[in-house]
């Protein structure tokens, strides 16, 4: 896929954040097709208002958001809603941020990027402390459940310049990490974890 | 059920708090069968660290805790093991607590007892601050999901009588909430909130 203009990267395994006002939007696109994108959204007046993954599925009665379902805060409010979704849907809600926890479990005895570090590096890079790591809404996340509530741990079904757009229902601020994980392939057969794109949309007219 | 010598009583509507050493247990009885508690784990060196439905997930590789699973933290370690449990083991790690803003959203005008206030007044009884409101391990609470990801409400499969059995791997702190929701028929048909109780149980020999 060849990069348009006006697009920001992400670079692989790092974090960016992005203030939205009430109306904007961002475009993430899944530039390679494979990479997962730990997504974070706070309210930009009051940032221990933000994105709950348990507070949203108690709301939509669903474990995945799809295209025009409401992102919901831990105060039960829409913060954003997924305008667009190219890909066949299949994000998560499930799991966790990886953190230096999961890569010391998984063998590293030296430091590895993670989407923990990154959500709270990105953060710092604007001026803020995130009040805790939310549970994060990870775009293109291929967790399968089965009926007896056992999960797998699937490679993306997204396929490249996939992207999702998420409108922006009251002012807030949106942090996305390029997972790092390299060690098992949730970003791919191939464990490279790779850039990613996104731009912020005007006001809807 | 008689309610055995030497049990203590959560009340309807209420949360508890109890210390536990390594070693030592919580037995948990849903003494008239149906009722919902909302359990967290702290780890009392560091409350920091608590259990972590979302890390749970990823290590257990399932959507609820069965008996013999390790209840794991944000640091990705065992705090607890579910050492019996005599119901058919429908649990749930999916819904956050309720709080106000749920109340307020299902009709409630004026204050309503929830699980999320009952957490940090337990804690505030033996002089602590909850760091935040995890996403709680809800007993009994039966929330099924297809295969399509869709969750429903259930009512809970549980019967008098029965208990869980939580072993501390650490020395830690749990708080249990008698679900005070009685607008939903979550805690049963009758959406009667109900008392439960528990004991400490020594270190097993």
């Amino acid at each position: 896929m060849t990069v348009q203009q006006g697009l920001l990267t992400i670079p692989a395994r790092r974090g960016r954040a992005l203030s939205l006002k009430a109306g904007e939007a961002v475009q993430i696109i899944n530039t390679h097709g494979s990479q997962v994108v730990d997504t974070w959204v706070f309210n930009t007046e009051d940032i221990t208002e933000f994105l709950s993954s348990e507070h949203m599925r108690a709301t939509l009665g669903k474990l995945w958001p799809g295209k025009g379902d409401a992102l919901i805060t831990n105060r039960r409010r829409a913060i954003m809603t997924i305008e667009e979704d190219t890909s066949p849907g299949q994000h998560d809600t499930l799991i966790a941020a990886c953190d230096s926890y999961r890569y010391s479990l998984l063998g590293c005895t030296e430091y590895h990027d993670n989407c923990t570090d990154n959500l709270h590096a990105a953060m710092r890079q604007i001026g803020l402390v995130a009040p805790e790591c939310p549970s994060p809404l990870n775009l293109w996340m291929n967790i399968p459940v089965a009926e007896d509530g056992s999960t797998g741990w699937g490679e993306p079904l997204s396929k490249p310049g996939d992207y999702v757009i998420l409108r922006a229902a009251m002012d807030c601020i949106v942090v996305m990490s390029a997972c790092p994980q390299d060690m098992v392939p949730i970003n791919g057969a191939a464990c490279t974890p790779t850039e990613v794109h996104y731009r912020k949309l005007p006001v809807a007219e």
